[in-house]
């Protein structure tokens, strides 16, 4: 059996774990990719090292990146606070990092070549959509025939795919997803201010799309939370 | 008037000093970018900072990128040596770096949005080609539909536009109109290995290129060489 190597986005947070167990149950040797961009809430960081090492990923490399160079969002600069409640419908909210997915892919691009992999996994998702207009299912497939022309690969004829097995599915088939592939949810952090345990705040938008996640999903909410909810 | 934001992709080579020169003569209010990303030709970053400041750029940063994490370029990869001789024709070369324009493109696409900048300028050119598949035309109009996808302002309407002022010029086109720009070319780096003052080693492929160039322009070739050419 030829083994397949796959580069997987992981962030530490429900989905990207979800996608992480998927990829891994359709047999593909998994390297797992992180990012420190001087995210406020980097405790997200050691839930992926937990994640990366629990679901047998054969590598975790996390890649120093500092987005705070530009500046713009509130996950990442000092001086837009994070807002407790979700956005308008139909606005990009403060919490929008500009091109981070760009970037998070690009770097995946990089690696994926090295390793000669024709697969990258990230667990954007276009149904319970936080208006971040990178994670549009035409955002992916536009980055999808860039990465064709932009490597090595593509110019001899391995067609890189972007596999985005979250894509359609709601925050309640994620977790029911994943709960069937034994994914443990405790050790996933969403929240955008987790404190340094990991403890959810139970109020940011983060917050509020995965708790009604496991309500739909009538699955047990097992969120570590700061405070009762 | 209306100023117009722009990001410029600068190296501190010839090509990339030629671009930022002609922004600016263009009338555009320059934002100079450069990259630290663990080469081994790091004068050229020392070189870059002479060019921005020369030139007028309102602002010159250098993101810090460990493109080392993922290795498999001559350029960034201690294991692989430069060649002193041109690869052969069709063939990528060993001193390509994995997604490197694509990554570099990703950052100046998370600046020019935060500047709200609708204009990324490059320096990639298809003429005098060192088979890189990432500075193919092909290759930038794809980069340029996904970032139009990725960002706040394409999805407000706004249309991002990668320039390539170079792209279809020969190296001898492009030193003459950097010339008529009054670009001093002798601080410029073009060579993967020239030393800590910036002088080339005359044997490298880019050297060739460079070399070629000037004698075809018919101007004097102003690169400083550690030893006589």
């Amino acid at each position: 059996m030829v083994t397949r190597n796959a580069v997987i986005l992981l962030s530490g947070g429900l989905d990207s774990a979800t996608v992480l167990a998927i990829a891994k149950s359709q047999g593909y040797a998994c390297y797992a990719l992180s990012f420190n961009y001087g995210q406020k809430h980097n405790t997200e960081l050691k839930a992926a090292k937990k994640i990366a090492a629990t679901l047998g990923a054969v590598e975790h490399r996390i890649a120093e990146i500092d987005l705070r160079t530009f500046g713009g969002s509130a996950l990442t600069d000092s001086h837009i606070d994070i807002p407790e409640n979700r956005p308008q419908e139909g606005r990009i909210p403060v919490t929008y990092v500009p091109a981070r997915n760009t970037i998070m892919l690009s770097y995946a691009l990089a690696w994926a070549e090295v390793l000669q992999a024709n697969d990258i996994f990230i667990g954007v998702n276009a149904v319970d959509y936080s208006g971040y207009p990178d994670c549009r299912p035409e955002y992916i497939a536009a980055f999808e025939q860039m990465a064709r022309l932009a490597t090595k690969a593509g110019v001899e004829g391995v067609p890189l795919q972007i596999q985005t097995p979250l894509l359609y599915l709601s925050k309640a088939e994620i977790i029911q997803y994943g709960i069937a592939l034994n994914v443990d949810y405790s050790m996933t952090v969403t929240c955008y201010q987790a404190d340094g345990e990991g403890r959810a705040c139970g109020v940011c938008e983060a917050c509020h799309l995965r708790k009604a996640g496991f309500i739909k999903a009538g699955v047990q909410d097992v969120t570590r939370y700061r405070q009762l909810q």
